[in-house]
């Protein structure tokens, strides 16, 4: 599938570059008769938004999201919903230094290989500007997650090496911080942390956590199509991100078979786990624990100190990249993350109905 | 797309379970004209066989694969390749206890949600068995990508914390030690700790790293396809793996732009890169270097210390499981991760070669 | 995959209702460095605006379209091409009628079936406004084609019993007549036969070939992607298309081997073929002649005339479709089916290229 | 998708060469809990032998069926099934002329110039065999529809010009005689014009004809996934298949609006048509009706007549092909058919299932 495509049955395709007139997405496959609203989509857009703290930039992006099709009265038709965001502040500027250096840890050399050329603008395709269609994306899925008892939460897990221990977690501080962490004291020590890259010129990376709540056992699929290799994937395709775990992750490599097998339990008549160092999944099907999602996120490209790179050319040069950027992306990707999750886990819902001739008997027989 | 098949242009389709009467892959779309002989695919069938090692399981398997189409004077035609092996060691057996409780760490109450029932021999579906097929469609698509001049070599980093650092990777001790470790020392302490794991009917988890050499830049595309997600999701595709990094990973994530950056330099009339912080990908292209990728790997959920669980009616009981396991499946695993990472870089060059104009004529321009 | 999306590698996302505020599509997978300008896609547009004589509806549309996305200076990127065209003339109306009772010919009765309501505002989701999108791609996909000396020319064969034999074509007079007929004669005597339906409020169906020119022999796939496979799909997904002829088609079932079989020819050093029986393909591969399509087109549904139906809840009742309805489809949907056969075959192109090994080591070795 | 695998979520991947050691299918997807045995299969494959009659070849092809995978206990587990057939009757023989020269209405010319060079023993890939992997799909397609009450029946609907009206069609007729025709008088008639053809060394073609009965209302999708252009994608990849007809097909494109419409009614308390133009779809879904599809076969290509072609270098010459051909393949053809559309059908069931809100909630419900 070329792209920009994402999903089997619940498919979103993304379209736009941050210069361009506008960006948006396409989301096909949603089932018929879900709620549906303008302000549904424009509540998650808001969370992505730069200019919410001063550790994002300072452009003022409304980001008003139009809702183009595949709604009607109200209510989700199960045809394509186009969802349209107008690029509003697209000073003309000089990219002269850009347009002919390749800037270290962007994908400027990498297009120009790929395609021949490239647009140059901001980095057109590859802007962080393009989650805004997976965004608006999630916030659908997240609707008709909802009406299943589904429900996810991202947070910022870490800023630079400042983590939150999950003994700490205050799940109520994950709105009330402008980092998006789950404790207001570690947002603190973490805004010190970015205070001091600012100075410096710098820039940080950090890490997003998501748990899922109420997913049914049985979900996913036991070959390719695994749980947690679509999630893995979902996550891996947000930019920046070069590290997944679920679960216990890397600490399951060091651990022993006694400890991370997680024993199964009878709680009130249901089956359940005592312990859930799976995070969620076994044998690539939620289990019906918490699924456990982190990923690592790599610091801010685009910072002011000055870099040795080449030209297109390879003439060596230095470049010093000026503008408006975040000292780091980590509490806008939260909600890019949590998006991502929602939209597999919905695509993996529809998919999975069909797995036993049981279900098909309850949905055709008359 | 059903769940067992895999990729878009080169595309894998497993079937089988550990005790039916056979196990196989079919190949589709591999390119027409390289060489192949079954002795081609038996090499990589046999550096994952059981019985290599005492770390690995007793059982002898001999694995004898046969090419039963698309193979035709000795080089692919371009038509589907069905390869197939044998189940030799199916001991009857009773499976009792296995059959009515959920072992922990394993996929028996998962498979149970999502399917109503499931096949109880040894594993069924999601036993390792399963990665025959994907090891035999590894060494054809190795085939072509040493065709290309793109070589991938795979290797335990990790066993249980026994971690080798770069500074000691020696890679020709890789096929020397039966841990496939870059270095003896390090094997020689990873087996120690194994023989402890032993002694303690308990199991080890361990971490397989991956090398690719000799990618061409510009190999992915910078949206959902990205080299590094379609890589992610290979790798956590294969049972047992619970994290996946590229280049610096997790450890990215607590460092700063400035050093993470890779700066650009001119190499001899090249472009090239002073670091690989990134492990070989930007923006989901690559980007030059080699590729590098780790893949985190839980302790075997098989050991035959006694576990808490429940049956399948929920009633709480204890198992022990009996029978020959691995008490780490890391070493076996090497094969499977280079497979996985062979077989999707094989397609994502083959999706590749219409991203340009340029391309296209020089394939159909008279 | 989601239902509005089409294609492998050269895909389009279709989007839009007819009384929706917009319609449009996304291009994705088309290769970088093609020039493409909005004037390009207008002239495609342009050949399927009604309005264009007294056969086809009296509704002004102007039908601009406005390129959002995955163009620069002048040249596809090799990003997403996003496009989009406003609806403008949406007069409120009252659909009372419409929106309880099952036109006859019309999916109101299915869609309702299927999504449990539906968008009852002209035809929705299902209105020949959902063309508009394919359109647009197939202006894309034929700017591609030209580059590689590949040419297609759709016409309208019949309307009602009037045929045109292939001993009267004329292509050139294709453009000159409103009804996109090869030969003027015929096209009068269309024109008559249209009168008479309108006269009686009825419809009239018909048939549109399309030839495609310049193909290159060895073109689509041996098995289910078979070229003519690619392309019934491609054509009988357009709405009113009941049948589906390659060649002599349902004519090749009453005809006898040694007439049917196309006798190979040594052409000035190339291999050709006597006859063209086959329509341009041999084993689903295109074989080097022309392709010739054909596709049957129902009557317009919608017909003045009193016609007996249901409503929702099962009542029977008489309905009267008021409004402006074209009696015949044909003429429009001529450069319907250009684009359809245009995006198969640019996908085809694309994914081929991956054929044999010569073809990957002439783009990717050094 | 690669090309020798077939649908979304229930799919097949058919593999094998007429000369290999065998032929066979992967099944991915089929829900759990079917019952399932390789006799289910067999009576199938049956249907398609040759040597069923004297206008089929005489070659004894005892193509008994193995279920290698996906079955437990007689029924189905959900994974993927492996189904293989030995082949038994591979003579050798000298294939120097076929070696050499390309075959008129073969595919010798098409797939040297896509693959660079082919396997020429008896037709490789594009022989008849192939449909052995399809039809065995086809027998598991048909398990599952049968216990959802949909139910599909093809036959010869035409040898040559002998064409059996509508009006005497007895479906009894269907397994009594060996063309599978549903009139016994037409039957005789087809028999004497085939033994002409036989003495003449000529071949005949034909039309096969499906009807679908049970079909749920609401069935496809309504732009690109269509159930009519499913099925007529389904039906033209099956080699020798010229053209596709839905319910009046090309003679809708001669009828009229008020004619072609199907008036709705109201049948003892469920929504049903007067009659049955559409062939029982609407906008791409299925209305309840009986679908009614028809292909077009053209004459076997290898006929013992002297036929003008060239060599793969291009010198003219004259082929006489030998060997036991069929005058006639769509006898054979019919089973083909079936299990065709049994298999697009069982994947558009599964696909639908998630079309509206109220069948997840049905499905996740707790």
């Amino acid at each position: 599938m070329a792209g920009s495509t994402y999903g089997t049955l619940f498919t979103m395709t993304t379209w736009g570059e941050s210069h361009g007139p506008a960006i948006g997405v396409v989301v096909d496959g949603c089932p018929a008769g879900i709620p549906l609203s303008e302000g549904d989509i424009q509540r998650f857009l808001d969370r992505r938004k730069p200019g919410q703290s001063k550790y994002t930039t300072a452009r003022s992006e409304s980001d008003q999201v139009e809702i183009l099709s595949g709604v009607f009265e109200g209510r989700t038709t199960g045809t394509p919903i186009s969802l349209m965001v107008r690029n509003q502040d697209q000073r003309s500027r000089d990219y002269g230094k850009i347009k002919d250096c390749y800037r270290p840890g962007h994908a400027d050399y990498t297009f120009d290989s790929k395609y021949g050329f490239r647009d140059y603008r901001g980095g057109g395709r590859t802007s962080g500007r393009e989650t805004i269609g997976r965004v608006a994306a999630g916030a659908i899925a997240s609707k008709m997650l909802d009406q299943l008892g589904i429900h996810l939460r991202a947070y910022t897990k870490a800023i630079g090496s400042i983590v939150v221990p999950e003994s700490a977690y205050d799940y109520d501080c994950i709105v009330h911080n402008s980092l998006y962490m789950p404790s207001d004291d570690y947002a603190q020590r973490a805004s010190a942390y970015l205070e001091q890259c600012i100075k410096e010129q710098d820039s940080s990376g950090g890490i997003v956590e998501c748990r899922i709540n109420g997913m049914p056992a049985g979900i996913g699929d036991p070959v390719f199509q695994k749980l947690d290799a679509c999630l893995a994937r979902a996550l891996m395709s947000i930019g920046a991100v070069k590290g997944i775990e679920i679960g216990d992750g890397f600490e399951a490599a060091a651990s022993k078979g006694s400890i991370n097998n997680d024993a199964f339990l009878n709680c009130q008549g249901n089956i359940c786990k005592k312990t859930n160092h799976s995070g969620g999944t076994l044998g690539g099907l939620s289990d019906g624990s918490p699924i456990i999602l982190r990923a690592a996120i790599k610091p801010t490209p685009s910072i002011s100190k000055p870099q040795q790179t080449v030209t297109r050319e390879g003439e060596e040069t230095t470049i010093t990249i000026t503008g408006r950027h975040d000292p780091v992306i980590v509490p806008r990707a939260v909600v890019v993350v949590e998006s991502m999750a929602a939209i597999t886990i919905a695509d993996l819902l529809m998919t999975g109905m069909s797995s036993n001739m049981e279900n098909l008997l309850k949905i055709y027989q008359k």
